[in-house]
């Protein structure tokens, strides 16, 4: 694409060369030849200047600026329309096999993938085209990864789990660990096998140190173009639908659904086996431990209620509390009448 | 065992050949000779069909089966039942230290022990007969892994950390680490050196991502039997006791004791050294700030309560928020008879 | 320093020989030659006796021991004033780089440099004199690591990540990943580039696998002299002050500030975009979702408010509880007048 294409697509004007191709985006220190890079401050269009980036956005004033520049009053959407109209080629390196990478001469291999130093890849693995594979990760038996997918370093993926295509999942993040099943019996508790699969639909993204569970029998499902957060727990036999948001630090207890759309704020709870719609929004640190299939609900709370209905019961609770004067002298004052009536 | 002889302990139908012997158990795809294999849905029944594996589990029909059956009412209790009396051989592989896997000179390896690739062992450092340390581990000096016990890929055990015998911890878990101990001081912060161990006892899983600290200067300990799920928060000289379920992202703070039989919900919290009884049961999300010895006990909220008296109480306060109108009525309506009784 | 010196600094009593050269401190098993070693109880007695440690540190008493002896009041104080006066050497084993890392030829290794086995050093990627990188690390594409540094295994650092000096982080920590940033679009989710740093000053310590997001297209950082328990959230472009501590599994959202000297319980939450001033404390759990700029304010609850005034109202919240019979019995008696007014 040049630089005048990408200027009708974010609504920028071009100062420079308009002809100028753009194959890639970076921070101005580590741009290469082909890249834009932006400048949301003056240090960053010092930087913008020295660097080797072809072409510089900004909303900043450009004088004596020796690059081309695209001028737009969002760097943040422009930047945002760009990244996800350019080859996802430009995060994938190509092609190299770390040597001291470990993998099973069973493991089926893509074109074009790479695999950091010190990872592993299990039997009969396959990695699929194009796929990035950081340094330090270990790839399970008959595990799966679609084309395109980009696992940052450390990623552990246990056996059978299967990851789709453009995913990206972030370091230290675990896919495919024993569920939580126990059952006590006389005095001790025993483990209950975990023997289902953890899917990754295409898309998906999962932030670091993260956690999806395998089913138990079955499998749990990440849909498509769903985002995680760090540090989420997906426990097993979970079902969660498309284009998902879940912030950092929730926890999804064992064989929840979550419908298409749904988004989740921050250290937010569900309970195991309940069900939440399609563009339910909970807020951060609620607890939701009842179905909450209306679509569009809101949720806010622990236990989770209709978020209006609670602020509401929250501002009450604080007019009581202003008015506790008044509330204790007209129980003082009629006390020996309501006296007995508990 | 046989199939007949299994299917005598948990109460199923034999179909086919009784006397097939059966030594491990695997879902259908990674199903050897000897395994015993589950459905519990037609695409499961097919690959079993297909599989290698010897014997079927299923609550499901089976016309046109060609192998043995054993049906059974409920597969996950029969599942779990025969997991716990198979020998634990059959998730260790037995006896294969990886080239290259990094082996301090001075590290006492068992019989039949496993070591992944990468996996680094310290000075010191013993690992017991039978156990399997997965890839990537980072087994710290003087450390101690105990027999038939099995570290998932990624685990970090720091240094002199003591891990007993059939133990499960999953990827990502990181035992040792130092507590979280400062002293501020003139406008500094001084580290309090975190010296003392962890102590995990006999049969305790722990899952992906969570984190153990060692004692300050004493120990830290999980006491035999106890189950943590992932992303769990242990802090330095926490004591907890036998056969306590903790479910993911609980966090209990530093010198807690925790009693045998105790349970916690998920996004727990419990308040530096508090003391738990023991049979008590902590609600997800609850949060504990006081002692709560009394067995049995059951506590919801935060501050935590008796969960009875709390959920009472909360819905009391939904009863006086839907009579929010008459409330204020009342006080209006005496307002002039309290007013500066506040 | 001779154990006179050191006695002379924590107030105690020397029995023996006070001229003990002193360079470092451990526990007993692991205690060397120049090792000053502790005990608090008679079985770490026992072990000073048969350790190579030359001192130990007590409050008990000493008949029989052969050992030179410091005599204190508090152990913990003792250890934690000698900790932070010994040379941070003692900690570091210096300047070894196992051969299984990987360094790229274009790293800067500054002297005494220690690498465990299986790390993994970037292109252009710098670690200053006298740092330890633990086994199984992988420090990205010209990161910056500081001086006298210490990374436990597993820690991951993304490319561009800068680290002070004097800085611990605990094992699988993950540093630089991508905030969690996206623009919903015609039914899809786009993801924003999130191309900004981390920075880490000096004396910063980070417990185990916690999370600090890189910068979108500013920088994350974490200032001098604050402490992360293990599983904290620090999600983009948030900006946290000096000698700031967070406990353990609380999350701070994205783009907020925190003020120097600001203290937050375990499990607490900061919204988005919020302010927090300096000398704040924030009890565990708390959810703070509006700026809290004063110096000084204590919260509690979520939402937060003044710890004062939200313990006094869950105290009338419990009196209303305990007066309920009253309560309705006042709502019936006057039900008729007050009918209609809601």
């Amino acid at each position: 694409m040049t630089v005048n294409e990408i200027a009708k697509i974010v609504g920028g004007v071009v100062q420079g060369d308009g002809n100028t191709e753009i194959t890639g985006m970076a921070p101005a220190v580590s741009a290469g030849q082909g890249d834009l890079t932006f400048a949301i401050d003056e240090a960053q269009m010092n930087a913008a200047e020295k660097s080797d980036a072809l072409c510089v956005i900004t909303a900043l004033g450009t004088d004596g600026f020796s690059k081309t520049v695209l001028r737009v009053q969002d760097v943040k959407a422009a930047l945002t329309a760009i990244y996800n109209l350019l080859p996802k080629a430009h995060i994938h390196e190509g092609g190299s096999v770390h040597q001291t990478a470990v993998i099973d001469e069973t493991a089926v291999m893509g074109e074009n993938v790479s695999v950091g130093a010190h990872s592993v890849v299990g039997r009969g693995a396959r990695i699929g085209p194009g796929s990035d594979i950081g340094a330090g990760c270990v790839i399970g038996d008959n595990a799966a990864v679609g084309t395109l997918t980009r696992l940052y370093p450390g990623v552990i993926v246990y056996d059978r789990s299967v990851i789709g295509d453009n995913v990206i999942v972030h370091a230290g993040t675990v896919i495919g660990a024993d569920g939580f099943g126990y059952v006590p019996k006389d005095g001790e508790i025993l483990k209950v096998p975990q023997m289902g699969r953890v899917i990754i639909e295409d898309d998906v993204e999962i932030g670091a140190n993260s956690c999806v569970d395998r089913g138990t029998f079955t499998d749990t499902v990440i849909g498509r173009g769903s985002k995680l957060d760090n540090l989420v727990q997906v426990a097993h036999n979970v079902r969660i639908g498309r284009n998902v948001l879940i912030a950092g630090q929730t926890g999804i207890a064992g064989s929840v659904t979550v419908g298409d759309n749904t988004m989740m704020g921050g250290q937010a709870g569900i309970s195991d086996h309940i069900n939440v719609g399609r563009n339910v929004r909970i807020a951060a640190k609620t607890g939701v431990t009842k179905d909450a299939k209306k679509e569009g609900t809101v949720l806010f709370g622990y236990p989770a209620r209709d978020a209006k209905e609670y602020m509401k019961q929250v501002a009450f609770g604080t007019w009581l509390y202003k008015n506790a004067g008044r509330i204790r002298g007209l129980l003082k004052r009629f006390s020996d009448n309501t006296r007995g009536e508990k």
